[in-house]
């Protein structure tokens, strides 16, 4: 076997603010047949994901900035098509974090195989059956302690992660589940397909009023997608002993100034609230757990998904810009 | 009996900002004499503490604002001195709410007697024995869930919950306690008081330079007396999974703004960190093991403690002006 022609997307300016189609650059280039323990995988799926926005830019964080002028990395699902590893062999589906082109080799051991499950989308282990819904399932009811009976509130709840929150705080028994996302018809869904049991479109006005009408007694659990003014909201909505799961804060992601802190921070001693950060590698023990569960909802039609597909490597940076300004509904994917 | 002559504080305006002397007005009133099922109890030491600030202001908090034109409350120790009541008796020692004045009269269960303690001031009830005690340990404990071997920094730790909360990170077995406070005299005291292995003085820089010059290594807990730019140092200190226990903010109680910081609150998120507000009313179920613990140290001389005094009903205020500006070192009491 020889190389292998594949096109991949490079970093070619960090952006400033919202990131912009010339920030990206579309290369060919030869992938080199595998070598001893090497594997060689043709990419069916890749991964679009808000985090990837903060590695754009050149701050050291909890991951460490995507270099200039080298190819992107991103979660990917493939196929294995060469294989010099004893672990993998052709035909295998194999989930790893050579997203952002076609083509991928690398050591065996960067590459995890998957069991296709009947009646699902490969693509559901870059979402459902994978990282997004451990997030979920670990920031709700890990982070958050959700118990039965209290009331939950999420942000970014018609996006890859918040419409599982909502579904599985309903499958563990929330007495009422409140979410928020950006357009009408995100807000439809969210009662109709979600589980939702109220929803608002933030554009519509403030959000701590509309939150105030959704959960007039207040809200227990804040899973938050967002940060800013939902913070805040949900700071002022939290009854006593209320928790909130911060995964992220896509508000802010393409902000050039610092964002202001929510500014009724010193609410949350009087209400005992606590604020947790999270990432989704920290609850990897849960992984197993999560994926039976998830699975187990999935096979009994308990729980449903739905993704955003774009088609075509050549469109990536496109999808990635769309999914930041909220355009997806569920997991946004490139399907090649 | 017939009724006593009483000194009380009233709250003649509600400061706008730094409260001054003439937003509080003493006023002599007479104190019937305890009718069937009241006592009647000459003060003897009068708490002042931050949180009363809040009060001062007409904004419904976790606790009601203090009515204007009326006395303020706030925690007292005296001694019975007619009984109408028959759990308590003439001579006993009485813990209460009714502070700000000389005489105090009211039903027998709004008093709880205490039991004097060899070598210890009665006043000590108002502080280590007592909500300060409970405080600093449960806060510490139970809120940040400090574990031995742990990096702990304490905001306002020459105060009375500060100065506590060091010396039982050290009796519980942290590594090392850093703490800052607003002058060089309480700086020393830190070091070589009460058991701080680094302290620094906020007005001698940047509170986010001070902090990791004192914890090269980072951060596990914070205590948060202070807010403000010290959340937002401890915040970029933390190391993964570090709690923040958030007793109070006094960098902002006269503030007339809401609070900038911290603007980097979304850091906590790639470190796994929680930041939980507390009261002290949420953890009364520690009250009797914090006073056992607490009262094994103090008779084993292995926690100190230090009172500042202010003599005299007609000081309160003064005492309280000077308490919020950080006069004192550790409680502040007013003795009667």
């Amino acid at each position: 076997m020889t190389s292998t022609t594949s096109r991949e997307w490079h970093l070619a300016h960090r952006p400033h603010g919202e990131p912009v189609p010339g920030d990206f650059r579309m290369e060919t280039v030869q992938v080199p047949a595998p070598v001893t323990g090497e594997v060689l995988v043709r990419n069916t799926f890749l991964s679009v994901d808000p985090y990837m926005r903060g590695r754009m830019n050149d701050v050291p964080s909890y991951v460490s900035p995507f270099q200039l002028d080298q190819p992107l990395t991103g979660g990917a699902l493939g196929e294995v098509i060469a294989s010099e590893y004893d672990g993998l062999a052709v035909g295998d589906l194999v989930l790893h974090e050579y997203g952002w082109r076609e083509y991928a080799s690398g050591p065996g051991t960067r590459f995890r195989r998957v069991t296709p499950v009947p009646g699902v989308s490969p693509s559901a282990h870059l979402g459902v059956l994978g990282m997004i819904g451990l997030t979920a399932y670990a920031g709700l009811l890990d982070v958050a302690r959700m118990q039965p009976g209290e009331i939950v509130f999420v942000s970014g709840a018609a996006g890859a992660v918040g419409s599982m929150v909502g579904q599985i705080a309903k499958l563990k028994g929330a007495s009422r589940v409140i979410g928020s996302a950006g357009s009408k018809a995100k807000v439809d869904l969210l009662v109709s397909k979600f589980g939702y049991d109220a929803a608002f479109n933030y554009h519509d006005g403030s959000v701590n009023r509309q939150l105030r009408a959704a959960a007039p007694d207040g809200i227990d659990v804040y899973f938050d997608n967002v940060g800013g003014d939902h913070l805040e909201a949900a700071i002022f909505a939290f009854r006593t002993f209320g928790r909130a799961a911060i995964c992220g804060a896509i508000s802010s992601y393409n902000s050039t100034e610092p964002p202001s802190a929510p500014r009724n921070l010193s609410l949350i001693i009087g209400k005992g609230v606590s604020l947790t950060g999270f990432l989704v590698n920290h609850h990897r023990n849960r992984a197993a757990a999560a994926a039976a569960e998830i699975g187990g909802w999935l096979t009994s039609g308990k729980l449903v998904y739905q993704e955003t597909v774009v088609d075509g490597v050549e469109n990536t940076p496109a999808a990635f810009l769309d999914m930041l300004r909220g355009a997806n509904i569920g997991k946004m994917v490139v399907a090649l």
